[in-house]
């Protein structure tokens, strides 16, 4: 999914993980905008691996639900975005984390947020 | 997107449509199950094409935000997929909708539910 | 809160529980339709009863996270309103359910999901 | 319901409303927490008055969907809480906002997402 849709995992610390994509062609709908399927791939990953980055060896976790908020269209045109997740608390059982993904200008893009079980794997 | 992701409109009806995937190797995460990009790729189009299978010509529509609940693992093995997005109310301005993704055997893998704006086009 | 906001428990069976209550001027906001918080109470609990009703002795719930949308005003004119909460699926750490709110007439007025953590109490 | 649930707006500026209310026993649920009911209502009401106060005179807004997530567990023994709603942004149709539920020790309690509708009135 990584490689079809087009994304880098360009930081990541305990708790917060960004990744990066080009919004192309091949992302569009009828509508010449992007398809909600891009920011949504972007924004469960981002958050995802913010949850994960904070588990100790051994520990797993995984999607329970998201909601993402679509506030403004992204375009070829938009140029580079990046999907920030951020964890909002993470205990032995359940994590959430916040997303948002903004332009180079730093505008607002989309905003999502996650449930995640954790689980010794 | 319909390409990269590769789904199909298998109906579509006044306020219900269908569309179907196979999920493959390139929809796979590291941990071995589907992306929930294709789940929340596949329940947004359902939905919104549902919405948009109501309107009037002259009228758009466009995801404001939805939620997805991942229920069971998709994996390759899984087969083909089949999401139904169902309106639960559309008037002049907004539209709300649910979605449903199951396997051939009629189990529910993933659930969601939208808002979309209507407008004059 | 039942005694707050005035519900009651009508129907309980296995995955299905259903909670009506009286719209009344105590839950009015400035708009003079009925508070959000009304639907949201009564969605919570209907969907949290109905994961609840499918746990054995000694296994509890508690309520992760829920999304609800408002699909038609609720005022004290609405008259008793009926909120039906389903159980989507219930494993052994997680349970996810749907509820609905509907009038007298049948008319859909609000739509929710929730995800609950199922644990040994 | 200001009055049912005891809730106080008391900050309010462009784009940002403060609610505080004080979880009291009538908001239990038979768990021993407060409804998740409390919560949804109060971040409803600071993220609804949140979009309002960038609304020029004669423009109203209603709520079309929120979601919210309960992070730890609220009794009376909490203390008072506060639930802060932010604008995301606001255009001519639609608002989105988000909002946090804090203890005395800035803890996270709740947080949440929703989804207005803009209006002339």
């Amino acid at each position: 999914m990584a490689e079809t849709l087009g994304y880098d995992v360009s930081e990541a610390a305990s708790g917060r993980v960004v990744v990066t994509a080009m919004p192309n062609a091949a992302h569009l709908n009828p509508a010449g905008t992007v398809h909600g399927g891009l920011a949504a791939t972007m924004l469960d990953t981002c958050m995802g691996l913010a949850i994960h980055s904070t588990l100790e060896k051994g520990i797993g976790s995984t999607t329970l639900e998201f909601k993402i908020s679509l506030l403004r269209p992204i375009t070829p045109e938009t140029g580079l975005i990046k999907a920030e997740g951020v964890v909002l608390i993470c205990g032995r059982r359940v994590g959430t984390a916040e997303g948002r993904i903004t332009d180079q200008q730093g505008r607002l893009l989309a905003h999502g947020t996650t449930t995640c079980l954790i689980f010794p794997t």
